[in-house]
């Protein structure tokens, strides 16, 4: 990861320069196929393409046949289309170019533009390009890249519903209510020596009232939204010998199919990630410790009492020849499935519910438990309007949620409208960061540097 | 590898069903990218397209913005063009969408399209049907396999040029040359009673000179073509310890950068791939006998000289502090390139020429080594006009050449027409096989099957 100091770097160039560059990247995925495309845009995009193609001129979204020679070699025959501006992507002029997906061909066309005089685009520069032309608003923006790194359907749906103005709309038309309000308040500030009151204070407290419930309830939705993007964490617990080790390979053995390296995803070595009905699970194992010596014991509770607070969702495997024992653990404020293992042997203790008898050895119950797992997440995801998936705009919420707290205070506690403003202003300010209504060099760096070159 | 008779049976069935079926498949390559490519290729090809669309018709070769949305839920934003048939890259009726290049986008695209009835594409088939269908000759669709495999320029352009017609239109133009011939010798058996003879023999006997000589001069071509294609073979032979193992390390470690997996090269142990300025060159290393017992001094000879035969060029290392001794192995049909290695020990032969002093310990002299290496090729490369490098095509010329032989010899010794003719028709057919006006299922197969999913 480079820093963001470096992407930073990256806007502010981008800003300055986007009237005068012309970038140029290979758009598809890297590697070998039957065609790729490869993406101008910028001011010289329709210019530069005509220097090499072998047509006069290019019509607006016509997709035309041509030969794409450099130093009077032939590269490639081509399909090239030109996307005038502003009706294009990034909103600039664009030229697309389809060739042959040899790795020489994209090379060959993607230096030939390059020598022409495109510079290279950084990570996400297209879609930078879009934001600052006004296409995409920057919630939106991010949502391209949750699409490009989907690999299951319900992170998809996640990233499709931001990309289509979720939640932004929403955050929108509040915003709104709240500049009205605020500026009736400053109105007040000028006439201030008149004592007047232009927001009646009733309104104030109930709007106020409105914008933190949907708040709240967005930042409510946020564990959902963020675990279903990045993996809902399952701790496996349980005393030492009761087999955790083997519920985790069996369950991974038994999907082997289905078990997939979710790019971007940091897996250390305690963390297998398990798709299960199209919900990807992360369970951490803290089978590691499996000893009777006392000290080494009170190590393994420890670790066991952190990935329960880290998890969602609780996997408590009990050893059903042992009678039950109340766990170590404090498990009353997470969801819990109780294992009882061993079902092979014959013996089934009694455990609290909701619980499956398995067997790891033989894989008995082990579609019971994929199922109690899923079952937890799916009405859940189904019966919810919008979740809140993005960490950056989980953060600007708590300061919203902040700022409209003290705003309110201040109202119910009659301070001055001056000093109500100014909370309102706060809450205003992180509001608008999440749609890019508010936004700073710094922010899109961040933002624009997950991307990957190409888009 | 599949069998040939499965891809015999993807022709017949291609042939059987290109009237009705339609094929879909990812044509950009595998993997995560900022976007995708989609192709249906087929009679269906824009209604079923149309169905999963928010749009009421694509206009032909206009690239149309819409939302493909399946089971009531959007997929995705996508780009659509529309190829009506003939013109297009099948010259059947064509789709191809842009969609974000996400793994999950991209399959639940092709799933969509798969469920509303299309057929996902066997291996090569868009450029299969293509042939069928007339807008490519059987030379230049097996030239689109050999461009997406292009990794150097050198491979690259021999594929262009294959592509753009090469040495096809040449041997179209002398097939036809022969057609004419053969018509008027058969024309003489209509007449056969009456014992006139059409065809003057002078003439014949001097076209069919001048179509053995650039049959000839083809054939002739083939070991370059070939060499550049698959990579030039270098065998490193030389006497125990004269350093063959640290000249190959040296020239890889030195050049690591530009060491290279071609795709579909076999590789075995013996063998290593260097480009060097763009020239694919197959090192083979004899260097792995190094004893000084006598028997296994004799396998390593043995070894050596099957390593010469196979070789376009021989590397012959000597061991500058040793006297020079006549190679045990009959060099004298090889390129050599006589290399004086330990060069750092401050003593060196005198070779013979062509020969360079190196240290494949320090990597003194590699550089010139090199450009000898490149310099035996880039003229050649330079000076020839077309270079064949299809192994199909050269098998298919050599039954070409055989019986043009047979029939000169019929002509010369004055071998009744009808037997001429059966000789004439003989080689008809072979050159017919390289540009598919003369095909067969199972030859259609073996061709297509090379291709990968998506062309």
């Amino acid at each position: 990861m480079r820093k963001w100091s470096h992407y930073m770097a990256i806007v502010i160039s981008a800003k300055k320069k986007m009237k005068s560059d012309t970038i140029v990247a290979i758009s598809t995925p890297r590697g070998v196929g039957g065609i790729a495309v490869i993406r101008l845009s910028g001011p010289q995009a329709k210019d530069l393409a005509l220097r090499f193609l072998s047509v006069d001129t290019l019509l607006p979204r016509h997709s035309q046949y041509s030969c794409f020679s450099s130093d009077g070699e032939l590269v490639d025959e081509v399909l090239a289309v030109y996307f005038p501006a502003p009706h294009s992507y990034t909103g600039e002029e664009m030229v697309e170019l389809s060739c042959h997906g040899s790795l020489y061909v994209q090379q060959a066309i993607l230096q030939a533009l390059l020598d022409g005089g495109a510079r290279l685009a950084d990570p996400g520069e297209y879609t930078l390009r879009a934001f600052l032309g006004g296409k995409l608003n920057l919630s939106q923006a991010e949502a391209v890249a949750d699409l490009i790194d989907s690999a299951t359907p319900v992170q998809h749906r996640l990233a499709v519903s931001q990309l289509r103005g979720g939640y932004a709309q929403k955050l929108k038309m509040l915003r709104q209510q709240l500049v009205d309000l605020t500026s009736l308040l400053e109105l007040e500030l000028d006439f201030s020596q008149e004592d007047v009151e232009f927001a009646d204070r009733t309104q104030l407290r109930d709007t106020l009232a409105d914008l933190a419930g949907e708040v709240m309830r967005l930042i409510g939705s946020f564990s959902l939204g963020n675990a279903l993007k990045r993996g809902i964490p399952v701790a496996i617990v349980g005393r030492p010998n009761a087999g955790k080790s083997s519920l985790l390979n069996a369950l991974l053995d038994d999907d082997r199919a289905l078990v997939s390296n979710i790019p971007g995803t940091t897996r250390d070595t305690i963390e297998e990630i398990l798709i299960i009905d199209g919900l990807t699970f992360r369970f951490i194992d803290t089978a590691g410790l499996r000893h009777s010596d006392d000290s080494i014991e009170a190590m393994g509770v420890e670790r066991s009492r952190r990935a329960v607070a880290d998890a969602d969702v609780v996997l408590y495997v009990h050893d059903a020849t042992c009678p039950w024992q109340t766990p170590e653990i404090d498990l009353s404020e997470k969801q819990v499935i109780y294992v009882n293992n061993k079902g092979d042997l014959g013996i089934t203790a009694s455990l609290p519910t909701p619980s499956v008898d398995i067997s790891a050895k033989t894989g008995v119950g082990l579609s019971q438990l994929r199922a109690m797992l899923t079952e937890l997440y799916r009405s859940r995801i189904d019966g919810s309007n919008t979740l809140l998936s993005n960490e950056r705009h989980y953060e600007a919420l708590l300061r919203v949620q902040e700022a409209l707290d003290a705003a309110a205070r201040g109202v119910d506690g009659g301070v001055p409208a001056d000093l109500v403003a100014v909370d309102l202003r706060d809450a205003l300010y992180h509001l608008g960061t999440i749609t890019g209504q508010v936004s700073s060099d710094e922010l899109l760096g961040n933002i624009f540097g997950r991307f990957c070159i190409g888009k």
